[in-house]
């Protein structure tokens, strides 16, 4: 947690922002596996974090625009709670914790929107992510679930979106730290890898690095020798010899600002001449898209110019042909690299995706595009200092998407077919760095991971 | 998973306690944490792993009593899908692992809900833990999420908890697995327990031992030297001489069905004295309460024998006073044992507490008391041979009750309040074990984890 005036201060920067009404930003109660009271580990509505810095569960924040009030309400413990938890802060003390002096009973929360609705202020609230929200709001205001969404406060995400966007340096301190847990797992995970060894053991030990420490994985880790399914959430296999193993995994840490980094490993501890040639391909685009990204950059730019290393490549390999430009105008190269190049990380890996994608990446200057592949990527708008992004081109074999497109003889005159068939059962590579960026270019986030063929041979060989 | 003969004949059994009707079982979805796509560790429902076996979000299962059919409905995958999460088995595919042959777009739900409410069938659903859930159901049924608790069907919560009270060799088989995997988790523990390592790096290791095996802990872990803080989730502190620690956990394998251990051990790796002899008296009364636990005999007995132990021991002790039946019989251990003594375990840690903790626990015959600490007790009814539960008693030293208590001057004439406040700082002890009613009395679960003073020492020392 921040100190109070971080929160004070991003809520009078909100206010600025919104013209007239109620701000209520909701936070996350706790969430049941396959019960009520056995829940998932805790994890606060990110907003709710920025504006109101309270990691627990049952808070909501309203900030009244008119009269200049900021208020949480939530329920006080009484002594079975105390019992069971030990002993807890009240309510006033926490609001004390972040600048809040005005804290009420969570009911109180009806009747105060109630006024407000009788009073035709307009309430803003944001799109709820969690079916608790969803039901809380739907009680909360009276509108049906069903179109709850479309009541939601574009003023609101948009001012959101413009503070988030630019991270603090207290946020990019934290998120520094979230990179150096994630070079532990990373890290970890390279030097167990060998023949033998189960896909899930190197999971769990890495989870159990980030878990060990208080913090947890950003996201579920993705580690997996069929590297070419991008969210491969299966770790069954053992780790085989000849076969690339790829890592997706970052850490979330107390403070719940987020790594994300990806390498691609072979499993034998050395790189085969074919894996070594897809791989300086992948690293050449990663690094490419992080010496280009600066400040009035679209990133839309910077994933089309990974796109032409990716191409470019490819064809000196053989497996595409024709002029590199012309291919990635036409989409081939998504054949291999079907994603986006990156998206912004902060408070969240995915940052800010609750509040809607198109918000978050792209503007009225740059909007998404509609071609097979590029239609993923998450951030397309022009970076500004400040952003904190990643950056994770990737190259694939994935059969069920070679034979779709073959089979319907899409972009032919730049793909070899042929050749490409011979690299079914290569798996998938990608490499992903944290980067922020700085007044006039961008600087990876954390001590790089090991990343050359050279590194990760040297660190895998020990 | 079982084979698929397991799940066709536990919905014929089921068909039989039901009359008539329509009986839905919805699996769950995935449990977002910050946003939509950012997901916890799915869990599949209980039920719906019980009688459709399938461990996948997005699915529901109907059993029609009247035309004798059992039918899935879900979605199939898509050639997007398949990129982002590679090959999927299709719903048929799915259906004929557990014996249904009737499978049907998720969409295709609706209507056949919707007929069979116009025909005036009765729909037999579950109450609900999951918003989604409480969602789903609105849309479905068109009732109000805010009364659907009270439309769910009664037959059916007491069909189901017939029928999963008593265990089938193959769900004690999967038990004894995950205890195997808890023994070692807490076997773990006790090796690295000694002062100056964190609670929070003991917890990531035994969190690791179950994830490196694709498993998880079968509920959020406790590992704290505040052991009489019941549910403690803190893990900050360092560990410090002269201590104990007390650890609650277990292990959730991949078939999902749970263990449940706590041992508490000496931060040292030896008891003190004054720590040898609440930790004796807590363990006879695990033995006693295992010791006469068999089938007829109300566990609410089991319970009050157990209790009775402990008003015994610490009579002797000189922290009680008067006769221990009395002081049982008015509550007065529950200052120290203010928890019930067990519960029910299976596919759930709480076994089958989302169907309503009074309908698994008591019956007709024997009601929840409404005392102090027994009420707390979730299992009272008459045990049966092949219930599977936890046998789990305590002795805490809770400053904020004995407060309370003394203030309140509550049971004056069976405590002892003068020496209880010397143990103020103790912290707490718990011993649990899970057993299985045999024909004629019970089993320990699992090869028995240290438990002696003599065992735990002796594996410190290593």
């Amino acid at each position: 947690m921040f100190e109070k005036q971080v929160y004070v201060e991003r809520r009078l920067k909100l206010r600025k922002k919104i013209k007239s009404g109620l701000v209520i930003i909701l936070g996350n109660t706790e969430s049941p596996m396959n019960y009520k009271s056995n829940t998932y580990r805790f994890r606060q509505d990110s907003n709710f974090l920025y504006f109101f810095g309270l990691d627990i569960p049952g808070l909501v924040g309203v900030i009244d625009i008119e009269d200049g009030k900021d208020c949480l309400y939530g329920n006080d413990f009484d002594i079975d709670d105390i019992i069971w938890m030990g002993p807890q802060p009240t309510l006033k003390e926490l609001g004390e914790k972040v600048g809040i002096l005005s804290t009420h009973p969570f009911k109180e929360l009806y009747s105060t929107l109630s006024r407000a609705i009788k009073h035709g202020r307009r309430i803003h609230f944001l799109p709820p992510y969690r079916a608790d929200n969803v039901l809380l709001l739907e009680q909360l205001l009276g509108i049906n679930q069903s179109v709850i969404k479309n009541y939601s406060s574009v003023e609101l995400i948009k001012a959101i979106v413009s503070l988030r966007s630019v991270k603090e340096d207290v946020e990019i301190a934290e998120i520094e730290k979230a990179c150096e847990v994630g070079y532990q797992m990373h890290v970890t995970a390279m030097r167990m890898a060998k023949p033998g060894i189960s896909e899930q053991a190197i999971t769990g030990a890495i989870e159990g690095v980030a878990i060990g420490q208080g913090y947890m994985p950003s996201f579920p880790i993705i580690l997996s020798q069929n590297g070419e399914t991008l969210h491969n959430h299966d770790h069954s296999q053992m780790l085989t010899s000849g076969r690339l193993l790829l890592i997706d995994s970052g850490a979330e840490i107390s403070s719940h600002y987020a790594s994300d980094f990806t390498r691609t490993i072979p499993v034998d501890g050395k790189f085969t001449e074919k894996q070594k040639e897809i791989y300086n391909i992948v690293l050449g685009a990663n690094n490419k898209a992080i010496e280009i990204s600066k400040p009035g950059i679209p990133y839309m730019d910077v994933h089309k110019a990974a796109a032409r290393v990716i191409a470019e490549g490819l064809t000196r390999l053989g497996l595409m042909k024709g002029n590199p430009d012309d291919a990635v105008a036409n989409g081939a190269h998504a054949l291999f690299f079907p994603h986006g190049l990156g998206h912004m990380m902060g408070l969240d890996v995915h940052d800010m995706e609750d509040l809607g994608e198109n918000f978050v990446g792209y503007d009225d200057e740059i909007t998404r595009a509609d071609q097979f592949g590029i239609a993923y990527l998450r951030l397309g708008r022009r970076l500004q200092k400040g952003f904190v992004l990643t950056v994770e081109p990737g190259i694939y074999f994935i059969p069920a998407l070679i034979q779709k497109w073959k089979s319907e003889k899409i972009n032919e005159s730049f793909i070899n077919y042929a050749k490409v068939e011979e690299y079914i059962g290569f798996g998938g590579i990608r490499i992903e760095d944290d980067i922020l960026i700085t007044d006039s270019g961008s600087r990876i986030l954390g001590k790089r991971i090991p990343v050359t063929v050279e590194e990760i041979e040297a660190l895998m060989k020990h």
